[in-house]
C-alpha cells in the first residue's frame, strides 16, 4: 500500500458526472483551472513549465471509488454498453486503483495572489473538484505513438449527434463555454441503451441546468434553467 | 490521502538504478515481464488487451521514495545536471507523490500456469521489481500529440556515445538483451559531471556486472563479470 496525497484540485463547468466527456480527445474546448493545495503553492516547482505545450494529469476517480472492490470486466460506452472487456483493456474508472490519466493542453500559467501558481488547461475529462496526484510534462519522444493500434476503440468510432439550440444561449455563457458544451452534447451524454425521443434530460453545466431531448441523430436543447 | 495497492511487479535485467534508461523512448529493446500480484491474476481482467499495441504503466518510484519529502526544483540529467527546473516541469522521481508514467509496447500476452496472466513488454524504463499500480490501454486519439512543444527536452538532445566491446559478449546473453544493453550504454549511464577516462564503472545487467570506461565520445566495455 502506498499513500498518495492530493496536490491540487481541478475546477470546471462539469459539476456532475453526467455529460462529462469520456476522454480528453473529446473535450478539446473545455477550459479547467488547476489550483494547488496549500503545501504545493510553490512557484519554484513550476519553473520552466510554460515551455511545455501539454501536460499529463494523474488523478483520482474520486466519485467512482469503492473501497477494495473492483470488477475484472467492464462495459465501455464506446461498445454501446453491451459488450464486456477486461478492465485493463479500458480506461474505465472502475479499476483496482482509482487512478485516471489525462493529457491536457497548457493554456496559461500564472501566479495568483491568493491561490499561488495556477494552471489553466484545456481538454481535461475530469469532473469539477477532482483531486490531482501529479502533474508531468508531455514528452513527444516518450509519449507519442500516433499509429499505435488501439483495439476496440479503433473498430467502433462513436457516432456524434447534431446539436440544435431550441432555446437562446444564456448571455452569461462565454464562447469557450459554449464550444465545450457543444462538444459534450454532440458526443451524446445519454446512458447507453436509452433512445426515448420524449425523454427530457438535464445536465448540470456551469451555473445552468441544460435540458435537452434526443431524437434519432439530433439533440435539441430545450432550455437553460438556473442551477437548482 | 489515498491508498494505492501494488497490482503487479515488473521483472527485467536492470537490477539496480545505475544504467537504467531515463525514459521509455530510450529503452526500445529492453524486454520486461509483468507478473500480477495474486489477487489480480484474473484472465478476464485482460480480455481484449492483446488488441492494443501499446500500454501505459503507472508505477511507483519505490527506490526514490522519501516519506513526506519533496524538493520544488530538480536538476535533470538532460541539462547536464547543473540547471534547476521545477519538479512539475520534469519526469524526475523526486516528486510529491512517487508515481511514474511509462508507455510500453505490448509484445506478448499469455496465461502462465503458475503466474496467471503475464504481459511481456518492451520499452519500460522501470527497474526490476518496481511495483505497478495500473495498466491502461494507449489510445492515440487521446494520448498522441507528436508535435507538442516540450521545453528544455526540445532544446538539448543528449549526445549519444559510441559503444565498443573490448571483451567478448557472454554466450548466455540473448540478442534482445545485447540490443537493450547497447541502448543503455550509448545513452551514457555515468552521473553528470564525471569525465575521468581512467575510471572503471560497473553496471549490474541481468546476471552480469558490465565494466566499462568512457573516453571522449567512446564507451569501451572492458569485461563482463559474473554478478557479485
Amino acid at each position: 500500500m502506498s499513500d498518495f496525497q492530493c496536490i491540487a484540485k481541478i475546477q470546471n463547468d462539469f459539476k456532475t458526472k453526467f455529460g462529462l466527456p469520456r476522454q480528453s480527445g473529446m473535450a478539446e474546448h473545455l477550459i479547467s483551472k488547476i489550483v494547488m493545495e496549500k503545501p504545493f503553492r510553490v512557484p519554484d516547482a513550476f519553473r520552466g513549465i510554460e515551455e511545455f505545450e501539454r501536460l499529463w494529469l494523474i488523478w483520482e476517480f474520486h466519485t467512482a471509488k469503492k473501497e477494495g472492490e473492483w470488477s475484472p470486466t467492464v462495459r465501455p460506452p464506446r461498445l454501446g454498453g453491451n459488450e464486456r472487456v477486461g478492465v485493463f483493456a479500458t480506461r474505465s474508472p472502475y479499476r483496482p486503483n482509482s487512478v485516471g490519466l489525462t493529457c491536457v493542453k497548457l493554456e496559461k500559467y500564472y501566479i495568483d495572489k491568493n491561490d499561488g501558481p495556477v494552471l489553466i488547461v484545456s481538454g481535461a475529462d475530469l469532473q469539477d473538484g477532482t483531486p490531482i496526484f501529479d502533474i508531468k510534462p508531455y514528452l513527444p519522444y516518450a509519449d507519442s505513438y500516433p499509429d499505435a493500434a488501439a483495439g476496440f476503440t479503433d473498430r467502433r468510432q462513436k457516432k456524434t449527434l447534431s446539436v440544435v439550440y431550441g432555446a437562446p444561449v444564456p448571455a452569461g455563457m462565454s464562447d469557450p463555454q459554449r464550444k465545450a458544451l457543444d462538444e459534450a452534447l454532440k458526443n451524446d451524454p445519454r446512458p447507453a441503451y436509452q433512445s426515448d425521443p420524449d425523454r427530457v434530460y438535464g445536465m448540470r453545466y456551469g451555473s445552468w441546468d441544460v435540458r435537452f431531448r434526443v431524437s434519432g441523430e439530433t439533440l435539441t436543447v430545450i432550455s437553460f434553467e438556473p442551477e437548482p
